[in-house]
């Protein structure tokens, strides 16, 4: 269906970026056939990588594509837990990283315009130094790429106020699948005029086109922040906090819970000791404002609000707290040397039912489920510990167990990712619980944008 | 290209949806034949008119007109300022008002499930009466139904806050162009499940799809409210002190310009006297919260900052300015029987710019100009009254404005509507001002979505 890279193409490409940015050497090759996903059987080398520098490169490359009916797997940092940046129809892997820079910081307009492949966590940075904020915050800041945030819609631990990626975007620039550069969205805060483009490339996770360059928004910065942990030795009533505190006005930053297995395996692998570590279940809050006052009034209220509603203990969480809530993933090595993290999405107010499924059903089978969530958002990363269980047992259990949680969450009205993504790696759970109707209309939309299924194809939904 | 309305085809229509809601009589085709345009040359008498009870009532006729090749065109309640409702291409107008229900409102999930043709008005109420909040609010609120506020984004007062229509849903139900019933969009706070199609969908005009229902979110109703007036006799003055109180995290939830000449105008058509009447344009602050001492820093704040950016008085805002600022759209009758309004949108921080270039651009031409502004979110109205101008010359000088006056948005980084929509009423200038790379994506999507131009044809572009 899709032609192999050959000398020819090669040349094409070398006169578009220059030789010396077109890489066909073995080595280069294989540190590109797989992203943040583990296991080989999913890897895939691909034929060449190349590095545009600039937009006009990229469009260049990507209608060379068209021409010889070679696919593109656009790779941002590579931290995709969905197998997003791996080239599973072969082709070429395209690089942004060379188009790494913050081109404006505008504090009057309160925005930033940035390369697609300029670091989160320097965006991030670039904004505070202003007394800005950008709000966007994936758990993978420290090492993934703007570009790579908004062709998935990121989320992380601050979705809950401020929304995730696709919020914090006015405008793309984008290369469209057959090459053509167009700027999508606008600076404004409203905009009835034509099509909703911007919302639809956002998240289609490389599909629809390729991202170059975005005008982020930033956010007035507040000065005041706490950070609190209620305790609750009944995870029902831990995740019924969620939905009180949400509709109490406070307008938290984030809402996170962490159940008592997580709680103990991440203060075993911290070497720290947190109160309430034998039973507790943790619901970590953080409020910021933008005055002393309102934060002692918020801080305040939260403090009734968890006691009135179970809390064994309310707390001030402090640096060890985050360090055990960031270590969590981590700390799932010391317990078995294999291990799923998966991500489903539920309405807020479900997400008490969801925990409490995941971790009843979670008991019958032969492998260890420890549950997270940005709970905030009704977003559940569960993960499954295989630690001595034979390979076939724990692919058809984590099969079973995988269908069993997804029919749950879609009967809650939930999907399938609330920020990991689709990808390569949920491509038959998506055909099976998304309903023909929609999924067709997304194939639909793709075959009229990318009528060879060059950019990135095998990603969401395979095209017949 | 498209088959005019036959027996057979009426025929099929009754069988449908009942004999009785289908309409050919003459004073009925006469009253949809326009919505809020009052220009007899825009007007389209429809060959037919349909009032379908049910989603599935809606697909079935979708289904037929694309059999018989009749082009549909949907009205909501009819206060499109954009000739959104009137069926440019013939064929028949499909009225949503038979589907007016409120299917659901759920306060532990604070979601409210409506039909397409259920009031705007009414659906404020019912959140409020459950001390929770819809914040949709377009200025038609009055009559509008929401079907309509989806299809088109509408906006209003409180989208400097809470954004404009398509920031208020959840979920939507879609008979799609070709007769298929798709749900698009979920209850939930995050999801990376796929494309984003209820936002394609949503503020494409009626021209992708007919939303049949919704899932509207509902927010904490903030029970504590103060409206203030900032008088300013300098317009560049008072429209900086927009982006000054967007920036001290006041989370203000209208932010209203008032330009002199329409005070004067509004005051002498509400006969009511108000203060610096004679050279004062007024900036309008509404501020919501959830606790008094809140309401009490940000009030003081804001005074601070009225007084410290040049503001010649401060006042509360009471029902006086509130009927002033409501009235001005009527005022105009006083001063020309014939008057037209645009909306352009530009970012906020150059709303400023915008204003004075109306105001003083204005003065070159023979017609009066008069400037509101929902400005907190840099949506300009601006009105140019005919007076006793001849027609020729009218629209001559209207055009040769507009044009100015666009041109100069765009310059900004501005948009053609912040909230009125294209419709047929713009097309032109949308053809002119939307970059070829971008209409051709709409165009692309919709000849995907609609093979055979059936649903809203000759709305937001051409099809060629």
């Amino acid at each position: 269906m899709y032609n192999k890279v050959d000398a020819q193409f090669l040349a094409g490409l070398g006169k578009i970026v220059g030789k010396e940015q077109v890489f066909t050497d073995a080595p280069t090759l294989d540190k590109y056939k797989t992203d943040e996903e583990t296991n080989p059987h999913k890897f895939h080398v691909p034929e060449a990588v190349v590095a545009p520098g600039t937009t006009e490169e990229v469009a260049a490359v990507v209608k060379l594509a068209n021409q010889a009916n070679v696919p593109v797997t656009v790779r941002s940092a590579g931290t995709s837990l969905s197998d997003g940046a791996i080239a599973v129809k072969g082709g070429i892997v395209l690089l942004m990283e060379r188009m790494h820079k913050i081109l404006e910081i505008n504090e009057a307009g309160m925005y930033m315009v940035v390369e697609a492949g300029a670091l989160t966590k320097e965006i991030q940075e670039a904004a505070k130094a202003k007394k800005l904020l950008y709000a966007g915050d994936p758990c993978s800041a420290d090492s993934c790429m703007i570009g790579g945030n908004i062709a998935t819609n990121a989320g992380g631990n601050r979705a809950v106020r401020y929304g995730t990626t696709r919020d914090q975007v006015y405008q793309i620039e984008v290369v469209t699948p057959t090459g053509e550069i167009v700027n999508l969205g606008a600076r404004l805060k409203k905009k009835s005029t034509g099509y909703c483009l911007e919302q639809l490339v956002m998240g289609s996770e490389g599909t629809l086109g390729i991202i170059t360059k975005a005008t982020l928004k930033l956010l007035p910065l507040p000065p005041y922040r706490f950070d609190l942990v209620a305790v609750f030795t009944d995870v029902a009533k831990a995740a019924d906090m969620v939905t009180k505190v949400l509709k109490a006005g406070i307008a938290p930053t984030s809402v996170e819970f962490m159940d008592n297995h997580f709680l103990q395996s991440s203060c075993q692998f911290c070497e720290l000791t947190l109160p309430h570590m034998q039973d507790g279940n943790y619901i970590i809050i953080t409020v910021e404002t933008f005055s002393e006052d309102e934060l002692d009034m918020k801080m305040e209220q939260l403090d009734t609000l968890c006691e009135e509603n179970g809390a064994v203990d309310v707390l001030e969480a402090d640096d060890r707290v985050w360090k055990v809530r960031r270590n969590c993933q981590e700390s799932l090595r010391v317990i078995s040397p294999v291990s799923i993290t998966d991500d489903v999405v539920v309405p807020v107010d479900k997400v008490a039912d969801c925990i409490k499924f995941v971790e009843e059903h979670g008991k019958k089978y032969p492998f260890k489920v420890l549950t997270l969530a940005h709970a905030g958002d009704g977003n559940l990363h569960f993960c499954l510990c295989k630690c001595d269980l034979d390979d076939a047992t724990w692919d058809t259990e984590v099969a079973k167990f995988h269908a069993e949680v997804y029919q749950y969450a879609y009967a809650l009205g939930g999907r399938l990712s609330g920020e990991h993504g689709i990808g390569a790696k949920k491509l038959p759970e998506m055909a099976t619980y998304t309903p023909a109707g929609e999924l067709n209309l997304m194939k639909e939309i793709k075959k009229a944008l990318d009528p060879k299924d060059i950019l990135n194809p095998g990603k969401i939904f395979e095209l017949e």
